[in-house]
């Protein structure tokens, strides 16, 4: 069963293996795949976000529970001052944890959150067009493409890539 | 007559008066009207960012020459890593400088600049759809409105106002 909780110090090691493992595709974020653990680990941890983590928990034949980090996700305002009533986001799911619906329990619950945190609206600045089952995803949700960025990610394999901004009210 | 050239630290106070007075209004940017000195200078130089300064030069009836800075502006790239060919900018003209046509002056060095700096798109994230002056501007020199964001601006006198999205190839 997949649960999701407030990311923790400890937590980070984790967090790092499925951001190393996510961006060496060069195909869904815009980081550089030589980036170091340090860089992304003060990226995806910087003081204005609120960062999750989805767990599952397996029991051993012994009976001892182990539970391991599938996926991680963070909120922030998209805008300072004026325009912090919006929230912003990213998620990331362990490729070997694809499948289970992990990228869509910590969307639905992304949604709660910011509403809970007191944000009006969702907006993802870049998305990548390619990665159709992460557009399907976030448009199952509510999330619509209001603008299309031409060419603003270059795919590693695909080349110059689009790239959608997407929206919804919360 | 109207110059342009890399801002320096001795600008540092001219630009903050240009800045305190534009984000006074609450109507064009979403700095927050009360935001510091500190906080808007670290903002405007963080060090990724290439800082321009418009300047005129006035003679006095004795001959001497002095330098006002009447405009600022910023290029950055938009995005890390696989992102970083799209540019990004900001522009502020002194109020008291406003129907000088140095807006258009620094959007038209801006875009060349950015080429030099090897950019091959600007897009700007926020322009406020109330800024009909800004957003005409814009379009004059061939950003296009790729997207609009409903309401994603608190405007300190007309309330919830959208954002565009706005874009050009280089």
């Amino acid at each position: 069963m997949t649960k999701i909780r407030k990311a923790e110090t400890s937590d980070k090691n984790a967090v790092w293996e499925i951001i190393r493992e996510v961006i060496a595709g060069g195909d869904t974020y815009v980081f550089d795949p030589g980036s170091s653990k340090e860089e992304m680990l003060d990226y995806w941890f910087s003081p204005e976000k609120h960062v999750y983590v989805a767990t599952e928990t397996k029991e051993s034949a012994g009976g001892s529970k182990q539970e391991n980090i599938v996926g991680t996700f963070w909120l922030k305002a998209n805008q300072p001052g004026l325009g912090d009533h919006f929230c912003n986001a990213a998620y990331m799911v362990s490729p070997s944890a694809h499948g289970k619906g992990i990228g869509r329990k910590m969307a639905e619950f992304s949604l709660e959150e910011a509403r809970r945190l007191g944000f009006t609206a969702m907006q993802f600045n870049f998305v990548v067009a390619s990665n159709t089952a992460a557009v399907r995803l976030w448009q199952s949700i509510g999330m619509e493409i209001i603008g299309t960025v031409p060419k603003a990610f270059r795919h590693k394999t695909l080349g110059p890539t689009d790239a959608h901004i997407m929206y919804r009210e919360l």
